[in-house]
């Protein structure tokens, strides 16, 4: 084993892009997200951590709702620009067009090929971010994007973030099939 | 727009994959875990949920201690083992060579291309999971997944999951410099 001590200042794994989306000031906004996950399959709950910096905190903490959209790698300069410009600075309300669903306030990118309508469920307060853990409300996708009635990696062709490298990648190729490869290994 | 409602109980996107290890009445155990990301920038907190049926979960609970190891493509079997297979029902803790870091209780994966142990900050409690908060005490990495001091996703080669086509993907190529490719659309 060569194991070397490197700085424990962040995990190295490529994080999944997002852009979340609140109302602020009764204004769409939409903030570069990739600190984020799955929290709960049912309830289907999400968690995101979202600097207490950011302007688009404070829409979700009025509404009390949020969206996260997943772009395709196509909408990478949009999704960047999302990350670089605060909301409290410039006007985002315009760099994707808005639909809403059944909650009413939680503003969704029609551009995005993935987009779920949060209700806020929780707030956990970290150091330097807060962390806000919503249900699923509702979920939209366009038809193209599909296969078998899910969702299709393939066909929305998300981004994913390489922090320390400061890129964003594709997804690449299959490996093998999840619930799967290991059986062979089972006694 | 053609946006569709589609079932509300997931959030699609692609899971990067994890094997968060954790003592168990004594012995290093392992569990296959994607629902995580970092949570905090200073200090480094990462999050990680964990359904309550996990064996795993007890022995966070009690060191108070746990790793996440990020595992290269090659390890696809091994690591789909350790989420097929309970610990409650067969030791795990031969499937990987275990090291221990600082906190000597949180058991990281020697094969895995990254390792950090955590010390726990918080438990969230949610409807079937357990959110486990943890401080990163130690990151550690081998040379050859090194570039310019940092684990160089390229060379770590890592595994994301495709939960709805039940598949594990590799990584794509780089698409666009991260805080850098929007930077054309701001005024």
């Amino acid at each position: 084993m060569e194991k070397i001590e490197i700085g424990a200042d962040r995990l190295h794994y490529p994080m999944p892009c997002s852009l979340i989306g609140a109302n602020v000031d009764g204004r769409p906004n939409y903030l570069t997200v990739a600190w984020f996950s799955m929290a709960n399959p049912k309830p289907p709950y999400v968690m995101a951590a979202m600097n207490k910096s950011h302007y688009t905190n404070a829409g979700v903490k009025a509404n009390k709702t949020f969206s996260i959209n997943i772009p395709s790698a196509e909408l990478v300069e949009k999704m960047d620009y999302c990350g670089l410009v605060s909301g409290g600075r410039a006007d985002k309300s315009g760099v994707f067009e808005t639909f809403y669903g059944k909650l009413e306030t939680a503003p969704m990118a029609v551009e995005c090929a993935f987009n779920a309508e949060c209700r806020l469920v929780q707030t956990v307060n970290l150091p330097m971010e807060e962390l806000f853990i919503g249900e699923i409300a509702g979920a939209y996708c366009e038809e193209r994007y599909i296969t078998n009635g899910v969702p299709d990696m393939r066909k929305i062709n998300p981004l994913l973030l390489l922090m320390a490298q400061k890129m964003y990648a594709s997804l690449g190729p299959d490996v093998a099939p999840a619930w799967g490869a290991g059986k062979k290994l089972m006694k």
